[in-house]
C-alpha cells in the first residue's frame, strides 16, 4: 500500500520553461479553468515565479519522512508537491532539506502544510508555496507514499504533471496536455497584447467585447 | 430590479486627498470609530495609501460582468468597491481590466473577492484591497448593480463615499461627512504630533492620562 | 483579582541575545518541540528575529488600557505578550504605545489580537507579531492583569519567559530553562553545519540518517 | 453619537405572521434574492422558524449593557438584532435576558456574537440565532446604540425591518417592503405546489423548465 | 468540455448496501484509511447513514442547473455528489430538487456547497451531507458536467464509486474496490466483536496490544 | 521527556458534581470569568452536562497512543482531557476507546482534535466535547504524556482539575478552587432565582441593576 515510483513521464523540459512564463493565470485559463489550487495555498516570496515536473508525496500528519524517500527521486527541474492525509499546519520543511533538493537539481516545493526556515528558504531562492508556516517539527515513523496521485489544496496531481506556481497561487497541467495547453496559452497571451493596447487607449470593455446589446437584453437599467 | 446609477455625488477631491494622507486608523477614529471594513480585507501590496470614490459594484458570485459596467462609469480619482452576493474567493478582476481603469483614472480596488495577476497590478501601481488572491476565472452571464448601496466585507458602502486604505486596512467616510471627518481626524494628528514627544521623551500614559487614579478605583492591585 | 506583578525574574540577557540568533525553529527542537505559539500568529514586517522578556497582559476584548499599564513595568529588552480573555481582532496597538514602548527599551510585541499603524510600526523597527491588523479602535474602561501567566495563542506564557520571534513565529522558553536551551540549540546548529554541507555536496538524507533499512522494515515498496 | 430610538415603524403582525410562515428560502427568493444573513448565522434549536420586527442593537464588542437598554423599547413580536462592532463570540446573551425579553413579549434573539444558557434557551422556547455559542462573561461599561441602522452578519438592518428566521438561516425584510414580498411569497409557494406534484410524479425539471434547448445551445454533450 | 456521460459502472447493490451498514469509520479503515471526505462535509440530520452510487456533478459557483441535468441521469439507489468550480457556499438544493431525486429513487445529497430547506428535507427522509446551510439563491446560466471525476471535500469521486455516509462524515470507495472492502470491513466488524467485549469487560487496550513494551522501549516513563 | 503522572490530586466528588449541576455558565462566572475553553469546542450530543477529574493527555497530531496509556490512570467520574500537541481534527477517539473508559468509571472526553462513531457514542451516554468530527484514522507510533499540564482550546488544565461541561462549552476549575468556586457559584445561583423572578414579572433589568444614571452620565440619547 506504500509505494514509491520511481520511473515517471515527465513533460518536455522547454515546454514547462514557456508554460512558466505565462504563469498561473494564463495557463489556468488556457486549460479550461481547471486545475487550479485553493486560495490558502499562498507563496512566502513575493514577484516570482516557476514552473516544473510534480514529484508527489502524500504523507501522514506530522511526519516528514517521506520527504527524505522524495528527495532521492527528484531530478533536474522537478517540483516537490506534498499532501498529508489529513489537514496538518506543522512545519514539514526547512532548510536543511531545502539544501538537499537542490543539490539534486529540484527548484521549488508546493505543501499543503506548514514549512519552517522561511527566511533562509527565500534567501536561497528556492521557491516556497505552502497553506501555513511553523516551525513545529515533525515526526519520522510512520510510512507514506510517493509519486502516487494526490489531491493537494483541492487539485488532483499526479506524477509528472506540471506544477506552474507564482504569486497567483498554483495550477497543475496534466503532462498529456502540456503541449496543447501551452499553444493555447500562447493564443490567448498574443490576443491579451491587442486587448491590453485598446483598453490603456482608453476604448472600453463595453464596446470591444460588445456587452451593451446582452446587457440590455438581460434587462439592465440605466439610472 | 438590476440598475446603474450614472451620477453619484462625490466629495471634494481636495478633501479626499487629505483624508488619504490622514490614514485609516485616523479616519476611523475621526469618524467615532465606525465605517471600518472587516480585518479580512488586505492589501496585495504594502506600505502603500490611497483614498478615492467609491463605485460601487454588486455582483454575483464568480461573474464579474459588472466590472466592465462600472468601468464606463469611473472618473478621475474613483475607487471601485466590489461586493458579491454571496461569499466568492474567485479571480474577478486583473492586469486588463485595471489597465483599462487606469485609463478613466481610476487608481485603486477594494474588493470582497479575489484578484489574479497580483504581480503586475503591483507593477502598475494600480491599488488593491481584497479578501483572497485567486486565479479562478469568472463568467459574464447574470447581471448585477452598479452604483447601489452595497455591504463589503461587513461595511455599508454608497456610491460617492469615500474610500480611505492603507495597511491597516479600508475604512468607508459617507460623502456628507467628509468635511467634518477630515476636520477630525486633522485636530487628532495635530494632538497626536505633541503626545508621540512627550512618550518619546519617555513620559507614561499613565501620567499624561492620568489613568493611575480611575485604574485605582477600579481596584488593580500592585505588588 | 486583577493584578501587577511589579518584579519578575528575566533571563540573562546575552543567553537572551543568543536565543534569538538562534531562531525559532532551532530553540523549538532544542526545547522538545514545546512552546510554539500557534501558525496564525503572523509578523507584520518580514527578515527580522529577536529575542526578549516577557512582560504578559492579560486584557479584555476591546480594550487596551492595561497597555498603559504595562509599558510602566518595562525594561531594557523586553517583549510585551498580550492574550484577551476572548478572542478579537481589534487594534489594541499602535505608533503612540510603539514610542512610548520605546522609550523604555521595549524592542516588540507579540499579541494575540489586532494592531495598526503597521506602516509606521514597520518604519521605526519595532517588531510586531500578531493574529490580526486591524485599525478598531479599543477602550480603556476594564480592569486586566500584568505579569500573570496567559495563554497567548495555544501557548503558556509565564511573566519573565524568553520570547524567541522571527519569520517562523513565536517560541516560549520558561526562564529557568533559557540555559539549558541555549546549549541545545548551540549543539543543534553544531550539528546541522555539517550536515548542511553533506547535503548541499548531494549525499541523501536516506544515507546519512541509514532510513533504508527501517523504510523497508515497515513494507515500503519501491516500483 | 450613542441614540436609542424609540419610536420605530413596525409592520402589521399579520403580515409578519405570514411572512414567518413562508420561511426564509421562499422570502429570500421573493424579494430578488436580496437580505440574506451569513451562513455562518445558525440557529442554536432545530425545526423552529419565526418571524417578527427587528429591534437593532449597535454593542461594543464584549459589552451586553444595550440589551438592556433595548429590552425596554421591546413590543409584543419583536425580535432583538445585535451586531457588536468589532467580531466577538462572547456570551452576550442567556436565560436572564431571555426571561425579561419574553415579560415584554418578544420572540427571539439574532446576534452576530456568542449566547448562552442554550439549554435554558431552547427549554424557554426561545428562538435564537447566533455565529456563536460561548459562557464567555461580558460586561456593562460601554455605550452602544438601540433602533440604529446596523451591518449583522452581512446584512444591512434598520430597525422595524421584519426577520424571518428558521432553519435556513435568517431573512431581512425593509419594513416598506413587506406588504409585496409577502405577495411574491405567496404567489411563489402556489406556484411550487403544482411544480413539487410534477417533479413526485416523475416529471423532470429539465422537461418542465424546457431546459434541454438552452443546453444544447451552450454545447452541453452528452455521451 | 461540458459532458454528460450517461453510462456509468455502479456496484453491486447488495455490496453497497452492506457497507452503508459497515459505517463510515469501518469502511475509512477497511479501505486502508484512503477516502475519506474534509470534516466540515456535515450531515443536516443525525443517527443517519447510507450508502448509493455516486452521480457526480461538476458547477460552476452559484450555478445549480448542472443538477437538473444529473436527476435524468439518476438510477435506484444512487447518490448525488456535487463539487462547485470554486469554494461556494450557496444554497443548490431544496425541497423541489429532492422531491424530483427521490421520484428517481436516489436518497441523499453530498455537496461541497450549501442547502436549503433543510427542516423540509429532514422531514422527508432525504440524506444531506453539506459543508454549509443557506437560502442564498443560485442561477441557471453556465454549464458544468455530469459523471466526470471531481475532488468534493478533498476527496477524488469517480462517477459510480460508492458513497458511504453517516455522523462521521462521508467515505469514497472506488466502485472496482467494493467487494474487497467491503470484504475488510467484515472481517474488522468481526474482530470488533471480541474486543469491545474484553474492553466492556475491564480488560485494557495495553494488555491487549501489548503496549507495555514498545512504549517503554521508546522511554516511557511512570512516575 | 514522556512521562505518565500516576497519582493526581482530585477534588472531593460531591463537590465536583455540584459543579456539575451549576453548569458552565455559572461556573465560570463564579471563578471570575477564567478557565474557559474556546468556543469551537462543542458537543455531540445536546442538553446533557457533566463534571469530572481531569486526566489530561498530550499526545502527537494523528496518534492516539497516549489514550490507552491514560485508560489505565482513570478512576471512576474522571473526565479524558486531551490536547494535540499540534492543530489535527483526526478521530482520535471511537466507541472501542470509550467502551474501555467507561469501563474504568469515566464518563466523558474533551478533546481539542476529532473523534469518531459519534452516533454510538450518543447511544452509549458517553459524553463527547470535541473540536471536529471525523472517521480519519490515527496510528500508535510517537510518544506523548500522560497527566502533565497541557493547553486545551486555549484553557490551561492540570491533571485533576474539575472539568465542568455542558451545551455552553467546557470549563476548567483549578483543583484547590473548587471549593470555593462552588461556594461563588451556589450563592450566584441563589442570586439569580429572585432576578429571574422579578424579569419574569416584567420588572426592568435598567430598574433592578439602577442603569439609568451611569447610561446617562456617559452620554446615552433618547430620541
Amino acid at each position: 500500500m506504500n509505494i514509491v515510483h520511481q520511473s515517471i513521464q515527465r513533460a518536455d523540459s522547454q515546454v514547462i520553461e514557456k508554460l512558466g512564463q505565462a504563469g498561473v493565470a494564463t495557463v489556468h485559463e488556457a486549460m479550461g479553468r481547471r486545475g487550479l489550487m485553493a486560495s490558502n495555498m499562498r507563496p512566502i516570496q513575493q514577484d516570482f515565479g516557476i514552473a516544473g515536473s510534480a514529484v508527489t508525496i502524500s504523507a501522514p500528519p506530522g511526519d516528514n519522512w517521506m520527504i527524505h524517500v522524495a528527495i532521492e527521486q527528484l531530478q533536474q527541474g522537478d517540483i516537490m508537491v506534498l499532501a498529508p492525509t489529513a489537514p496538518c499546519d506543522m512545519g514539514y520543511f526547512g532548510d536543511l532539506l531545502a539544501t538537499s533538493a537542490m543539490a539534486r537539481g529540484c527548484r521549488a516545493i508546493v505543501i499543503d502544510a506548514g514549512v519552517r526556515d522561511t527566511r533562509d528558504l527565500r534567501a536561497m531562492g528556492f521557491g516556497v508555496w505552502s497553506t501555513a508556516i511553523s516551525a513545529q517539527g515533525t515526526v519520522k515513523a510512520t510510512l507514506g507514499s510517493v509519486n502516487v496521485p494526490i489531491v493537494c489544496a483541492g487539485a488532483s496531481v499526479n506524477a509528472g504533471d506540471v506544477i506552474v506556481a507564482d504569486d497567483d497561487g498554483v495550477c497543475v497541467v496534466p503532462v498529456d496536455q502540456a503541449d496543447s495547453v501551452l499553444q493555447a496559452a500562447e493564443y490567448r497571451m498574443e490576443a491579451e497584447v491587442a486587448k491590453r493596447e485598446r483598453l490603456a487607449a482608453g476604448e472600453l470593455g463595453m464596446d470591444i467585447y460588445n456587452f451593451r446589446e446582452p446587457l440590455a437584453a438581460k434587462g439592465l437599467k440605466y439610472e
